[in-house]
């Protein structure tokens, strides 16, 4: 399912480092909806565990059936926590037999991290003399 | 507001490649929900297009009478959003005589880059052969 909805989110070589979006200039309408259906596939603390546990899982993929035990939820809530991250173009899937296994999706991961990264030589700005005010 | 904020998901050295968190190991529950707020707050195409006029803006920050007029929402509504980035360490502001002024927090940023950055030389694995099967 993943490659075509990644395209969408900046060019398609790969690099990091390669897709301004976010911090470099103002996304366009089309680009900030498809951008936060991502984003907000993790703004959850349930999908969020879930994808670090398939992320940072040794052999790269992971059965359901070692997800579930995890949390103190139902197996058809952690389903659909998948399901969401999987649309997402975050993870993918495989039934073999009785259980579906789960593996990372890098490249999804790599464009919203390379999305994030300000330029190369970007200083951090100093605020502190002018924070102190702030208002809403 | 932003810097208690901010430690709560990684190490505090300012280094993006120092924080595994998301991919490397299992999340714990706190840093989860901490987590799964900023990325809720960018889970909003309005709200990322306003981040991305922020941050891209030369100078580095935006008088909110410059923001609105490029949505069809009214003032209110794009300060309830600007609020919500705000309450996820992403921007701050200042008010100064009738106008309030907006700038990225580029610390919470890099944050999350560093925590959705692969290890250094960790291949892209080859699905090509497995995800033909792909179940729900």
């Amino acid at each position: 399912m993943s490659n075509q909805e990644l395209v969408v989110l900046g060019q398609d070589d790969g690099d990091p480092a390669c897709c301004p979006g976010l911090l470099t200039a103002p996304l366009d309408e089309g680009q900030a909806v498809e951008l936060a259906k991502v984003f907000k596939a993790l703004g959850d603390p349930v999908r969020l565990r879930l994808l670090s546990m398939i992320a940072s899982r040794a052999g790269g993929e992971v059965c359901v059936c070692d997800l579930t035990p995890a949390f103190d939820l139902s197996q058809p809530t952690i389903s659909h926590h998948l399901k969401l991250l999987r649309q997402a173009g975050l993870i993918d899937c495989e039934r073999r037999g009785t259980w579906v296994y789960y593996w990372l999706v890098p490249e999804m991961t790599d464009r919203l991290a390379g999305i994030l990264t300000r330029p190369a030589g970007d200083p951090l700005p100093d605020r502190t003399a002018t924070s102190a005010g702030a208002a809403s």
